[in-house]
């Protein structure tokens, strides 16, 4: 199966636990490296509590928006579980049952198969379910929604999917330099490079607390050679007093 | 000073770093935790990149539909620091310098100084600067937009000004049951409660990779008799082999 190509996509993350800083949120990180090494842009993140009417509002707009979305958290089998209700919502159509779902969870828990379970068999009318050949579990997608789960552990697992499935149009191209100056000292090096090399994404970022280095500048672009130019400038500039390491 | 009563509260976390996974983003936690023990809600977070449009767009709508705003991140000397800018296109005012930043930077870096120093000074017009007993740099505060910084150590500390000016409504109040059996089974359990007691939230937590337990349920509520109540009622209909721990 050939990936589908994806421009930008955006992240949707679920949880009243998030807000309430009872939970460090884990998962995004994890979707922007895999996004990121697939050559697709994270533009995006909204993190929600646990509320249809909400979720329904975030998902539209962010599926409007965004070639893609990826939604983690509330789709377990419990009452603040509201995932699969407000997306539904979002797209005007109604939560059902899947019969393959179904199947999956009573094969799963056979006897001890209940009604809370079976929450987890539910999916937005027309819904397709993704498979993965290493994920026993089907991803449910409705359009461009991915929708993913918030434990950490399988979200994590269910990242092999996305990786099958889901390409960029060009891969990034990521080069780094750190230096014993301060962002203010770079200031006028940085924008000599900004400005010679505007399609590269130059970024600056101060460690304020660690000895082994001050700045660390990052050059990023879709083209390899682009990047190259731009820290070989970079670097060109910098004082012997800079330090500079290269990575 | 008396602190000012806050009801809903929102984030906006700035930086391309944050969004394409080279950092995993450190702050929300912090201030989730820290608005949550002054009894003042987090309802939202939202993540974007450098970018003065967007930040601006995005500060005009979370600061019209929640009572403060708190923005992290993007507020250094380099180009790639846009916050001041895009917060000031949000409101239609202009990003002008603050003498009495200035004359801060000029007392921190001396002969030093650079123009890179100076974009430091820079508040939108109107702006307010925020004082801590403890903390040495002011704050600067647009409106109801709080503008703090990205580096998680200073983040950390500017924490201290948000809790000396601000207090929520009334406090939280939470608790918590671990128990050994999986969701679904207690899916029955919980709805009884969450209808017996519609004025607490009841969240249910799954961990699958631990031992220790298979289910977190917590109650949250303003009041703590109703926390008492519903977290006692779930505990009377808990079988033994639930291995009940409360916190």
């Amino acid at each position: 199966m050939t990936p589908r190509v994806i421009g930008s996509a955006a992240a949707l993350l679920i949880g009243n636990e998030l807000l309430s800083g009872k939970v460090h949120e884990a998962n995004l990180v994890e979707l922007a490296r895999t996004l990121r090494a697939l050559g697709i842009q994270l533009s995006r993140a909204v993190m929600v509590f646990d509320d249809i009417d909400v979720i329904a509002q975030e998902t539209r707009s962010l599926a409007q928006s965004h070639d893609i979305v990826f939604t983690s958290g509330g789709v377990g089998p419990t009452h603040d579980d509201v995932t699969i209700e407000g997306i539904s919502k979002g797209f005007g159509v109604k939560a059902v049952v899947d019969e393959k779902l179904k199947r999956l969870l009573s094969d799963a828990y056979g006897d001890k198969l209940t009604d809370g379970h079976l929450r987890m068999a539910l999916k937005p009318e027309g819904a397709l379910l993704m498979e993965g050949s290493d994920v026993k579990w089907p991803t449910i997608v409705y359009e461009n929604v991915w929708i993913l789960p918030g434990v950490p552990e399988i979200f994590r697992m269910k990242l092999a999917v996305v990786r099958e499935h889901l390409r960029g149009q060009e891969p990034f191209f990521s080069r780094a330099v750190f230096t014993n100056l301060d962002e203010a000292t770079l200031k006028p090096l940085l924008d000599a490079i900004v400005s010679e090399h505007p399609r590269v994404d130059v970024g600056s970022y101060p460690k304020w607390f660690d000895e082994s280095y001050k700045t660390k500048v990052t050059f990023d672009s879709r083209k390899e050679d682009r990047v190259e130019a731009a820290l070989n400038a970079f670097v060109a500039l910098l004082p012997p007093e800079a330090g500079a390491r290269v990575e």
